[in-house]
């Protein structure tokens, strides 16, 4: 958080950029606070922001806790009205190597996955939870698909025009008329050209062929899986950003990575995924994309300098990857 | 299945193997003959089987028939009960080049995913689709739970002793059931070292560390999604064979493949997969091993001599794979 803070302010300063920090606990400082993730001063001042940004959650201390960090995170999403989840994946040349994949697959993959994020699996009542047996609901309305169709769309309009829908219509309900309400789209989209992939499929195309996709919009269950795998894609989950959109400008930006207890503390996380966490905030909160692309350009010279975190091959630690960012965007 | 059919005759030729084949059509061909994927003529034939064993069910054909040809496919697990679902992934070192990833990665990659087949989002009531909105259930009582991790269990005390439990027990309902009941296995199994992952680290674990696994159990419908990401590790779903197990003998082989619509009637595709399904048949139904062992070689063989389908960067069509297989199993 600290890294993405002092990159914002740098990219800023005298561009006529101006805005108000308040900060507030959530997640496990929430629960260490006042034993609840999402505490209602929280809430309170959520709401009257114009964008959240979020760093990771969750950790050991607080698995055994009566509301666990994510019931927080669920509810926080839920609050904003954030949608759809904005997940981008791009092979950077620069970091190609890490891919686990061979890079003449991974070369040139350029796609957006769009996940809805307030409904779904996730939300779906009634849910329960004995010693004998356990269930959840997968729900969705109509109205609930369109939004996120629309925001999928409208992004596919700005890129390569082409859709791809998930879901699992071959078996249950809720594919069933999420595929239907993403064909319904394209009469008002009619220079936006849409295929459909059953989730297993798709699963497999991302390793085949990464490269093909532009946008992907699947539901909340299926994104959650296919963006976690899209982002292993890259090697590199630790550059990853996302950003999730709801009803006019609200939106919530958090890098994809977690909390990774096993380097907390330790001053070696890598800074880039709240760096280009912070590119989307100005890209999509100030509308300034070219204070964004300010800061791709600045991220791209500090890893062909090497000046990069240990999970990306280097050996500098968090600090010194974010001055030399800072350093590099002049 | 022709393929399939000429290797297990002539393997067990002279062998003191016996069996009885019987034909049924289904999927397609059952909507076919008589309207329905699953017609009852099919259903009284496979009740009496000790094994069934499957080919591809679907393709454009039927795509809009009144009940598709996968609705065919769930009735034929339910009926059989066979609701542990084995998909090995075994990199072969003769065709690690066809894995999109890098051959340091996905060498020594050996695990057996473990789906549960007949229960979970795939059956739950109730289920709804109107034109306003849509409804699905998971569901899992804890008997379905404890069967099919007793079958994962002693599969691992057979292998390397390691079970990987795949839940999203933050969320889900059904999933904190899944990951209590498995870690309730453990007095019966003290052998077994048993560990648990969200199914979205799992999707990125199987790109970073494939080689890490030996026993993945999974709920029905993550099962779906992970066992084709594992299979394209492999470069060549076109080899890999399933199979499913219920109470007693009864089993459901199949193939993993689709119809692949694209070749179909080409005489191109690859019979590995069927070959390798006819080899878990003798392992598990005949107590055959020896047999399926046979079989691994001539296939090693084949592989080896570069008589190998397009699929997997040959030339051969199906009959001439399937001859120099049998060829080779002298
Ligand atoms: C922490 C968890 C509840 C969350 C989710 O499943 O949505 C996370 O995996 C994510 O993808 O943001
Ligand atoms: C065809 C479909 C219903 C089936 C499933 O989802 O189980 C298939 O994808 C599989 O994995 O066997």
């Amino acid at each position: 958080m600290e890294a993405g803070l002092q990159v914002l302010q740098a990219v800023t300063a005298g561009k006529n950029v101006h805005y108000n920090l308040s900060e507030y606990p959530f997640g496990g400082a929430g629960i260490d606070q006042s034993g609840e993730p999402f505490p209602a001063s929280t809430k309170a001042g959520v709401l009257a922001a114009d964008a959240v940004l979020l760093s990771a959650i969750g950790g050991p201390k607080w698995d055994q806790a009566t509301i666990r960090p994510e019931t927080g995170l669920l509810q926080l999403r839920k609050t904003l009205g954030v949608f759809a989840n904005l997940r981008p994946t791009v092979v950077n040349p620069a970091l190609i190597e890490r891919s686990p994949l061979k890079a003449q697959i991974v070369a040139d993959t350029n796609f957006l996955m769009v996940r809805e994020l307030t409904s779904g699996a996730y939300f779906g009542e009634p849910r329960r939870l004995t010693q004998q047996d356990a269930l959840d609901t997968i729900y969705y309305s109509r109205q609930e698909i369109e939004r996120v169709m629309k925001v999928g769309f409208q992004l596919a309009q700005t890129r390569k025009q082409h859709v791809t829908i998930v879901d699992k219509s071959n078996v249950l309900a809720t594919s069933k008329l999420w595929r239907q309400v993403a064909h319904e789209q394209v009469a008002q989209f009619p220079n936006v050209t849409v295929d459909d992939c059953y989730v297993d499929a798709m699963a497999m195309n991302l390793l085949s062929q990464p490269n093909q996709f532009d946008v992907i919009i699947t539901p909340n269950l299926f994104g959650d899986i296919l963006s976690d795998e899209a982002a292993e894609l890259t090697g590199s989950i630790g550059t990853i950003p996302s950003v999730s959109l709801g009803k006019g400008q609200r939106a919530l930006y958090e890098p994809i990575h977690g909390s990774a207890p096993d380097i907390a503390g330790k001053g070696i996380a890598n800074p880039f995924s709240m760096i280009n966490t912070i590119a989307l905030l100005l890209k999509h909160t100030f509308h300034r994309p070219e204070l964004a692309t300010k800061i791709d350009g600045a991220l791209t010279r500090t890893i062909e300098s090497g000046v990069v975190t240990p999970d990306l091959g280097g050996s500098a630690i968090t600090t010194e990857v974010t001055q030399t960012v800072i350093h590099n965007l002049e």
